[in-house]
């Protein structure tokens, strides 16, 4: 018996962006590796085993589940949104890269999903709808200054910039301090999208000008959408307001 | 009867990435608007008009439709990959914008779907696993001089890069231009992605070092991806290699 080990993306929680692709890797995997939280959106499965672990554990789990599938078993790792985005994929790729040489001749799949950014924008319009950049704000794993650096880097060059990780409760300043940051670059204007739990029960959407953006509305569980220069704010009577990046761009910015 | 418009992403081509969202929103329309070969990849359904157009008539695609839905027909305007990222979201939301009031008051919906960088990644690992950007190369609706600005912003901020429409019959030297640009920032063994047709039956990966990338490679249906400094290579005996940018990053790039 060869083992296989499949890195699977549920999406962002609503289970109708869980791609069929997606489903069926779930339903043939003899064992389910994740976050609790993410497992839990699994339906449970006679014959299957789940091994739930913590949010901050991801080498560790990847070990596991690698290891698991090692010795023949079909496993399975989830992540919410994409996991080649901010999630599983890299860490995983990291143990098989450190590891034990066998953990080089599994059979290794990547079953990719929605991630946040895109669930998000299509709940508001398009804000992506141009040139943009996905950005971790999480400074576990990188300097501050890195973050800062690549921060001014996008609002120079135009990016609209999703933002991943704004906040948890071991990060409390770095998102406030990401905003003033962006504050000396960016019109006062730009539209600023913070889109919690996106296609969950207790989702929240709201769209505020960067200068009123407060980083108490944003928990781990948000995603940030920091408009251009470009991006554009469509109102309308009775309805949401759209918010949108045009498709095309005029002018070099400073 | 009140019309609405659902903008349905259709994923970069295997049916098995279809969301279960976007597939219910395609059988519940009256009408579907969509490039002539997305369109084809939707079955025919009796009682539902199809309505392709070509290539690079965004806008007139999308007014078509929203005139449609204002009729009082449900309307879908099918995208491939997602429609938030370069693609008909933006182009609707332009249209709304700019057209008749009444266009203003309709329902329109945003399906999200599996976007080419992300289903290029998972088909390699995870070169998108930390900060990247996503450009497109195409210079029909910005001045070329705004693409160089930010591959050389993104490069010197250590993104990884998604580079969506690198290449076609009318722009046939921008995309080997960019790569002579990346050249002079990134080392010579940054690792290039390019990802052909994924998930359809004539889908090829290949990958080489930026040093060796070659304009050649790429066509229209082609997604690059261009690796970081710190974006990995594990080679794996008798498996193709994994491509991987690594979570952590230690060192801000000059």
């Amino acid at each position: 018996m060869s083992g296989r080990l499949t890195v699977v993306g549920l999406g962002p929680g609503d289970p109708r962006h869980l791609t069929p692709e997606a489903a069926h890797a779930l339903a043939a995997a003899d064992a389910l590796y994740g976050y609790g939280p993410y497992l839990d959106r699994v339906p449970a499965r006679a014959g299957q085993s789940r091994h739930p672990s913590d949010n901050r554990e991801e080498g560790a789990r990847a070990a596991m589940a690698l290891r698991h599938a090692s010795e023949g078993a079909r496993v399975a790792v989830v992540s919410g949104g994409d996991p080649g985005v901010f999630a599983m994929a890299a860490a995983v790729c990291e143990q098989i890269e450190h590891g034990p040489e066998a953990w080089r001749a599994l059979d290794v799949v990547f079953v990719p999903g929605i991630t946040a950014m895109l669930a998000v924008a299509a709940r508001i319009g398009a804000p992506l709808g141009h040139d943009f950049c996905a950005l971790s704000l999480s400074d576990n794993l990188k300097p501050w200054e890195l973050v800062e650096q690549r921060l001014d880097a996008a609002a120079k060059a135009g990016l609209v910039m999703a933002l991943y990780n704004p906040i948890s409760r071991t990060r409390p300043w770095q998102f406030g301090s990401a905003l003033d940051r962006l504050r000396r670059h960016l019109p006062q204007t730009t539209p600023v999208v913070f889109g919690r739990a996106v296609g969950r029960p207790d989702e929240h959407i709201s769209i505020m000008a960067l200068a009123e953006a407060d980083p108490a509305h944003a928990d781990m569980a948000t995603l940030v959408i920091v408009g251009s220069p470009d991006t554009r704010v469509v109102r309308r009577p009775g309805r949401a307001p759209l918010v949108y990046t045009p498709r095309a761009a005029a002018k070099v910015s400073a």
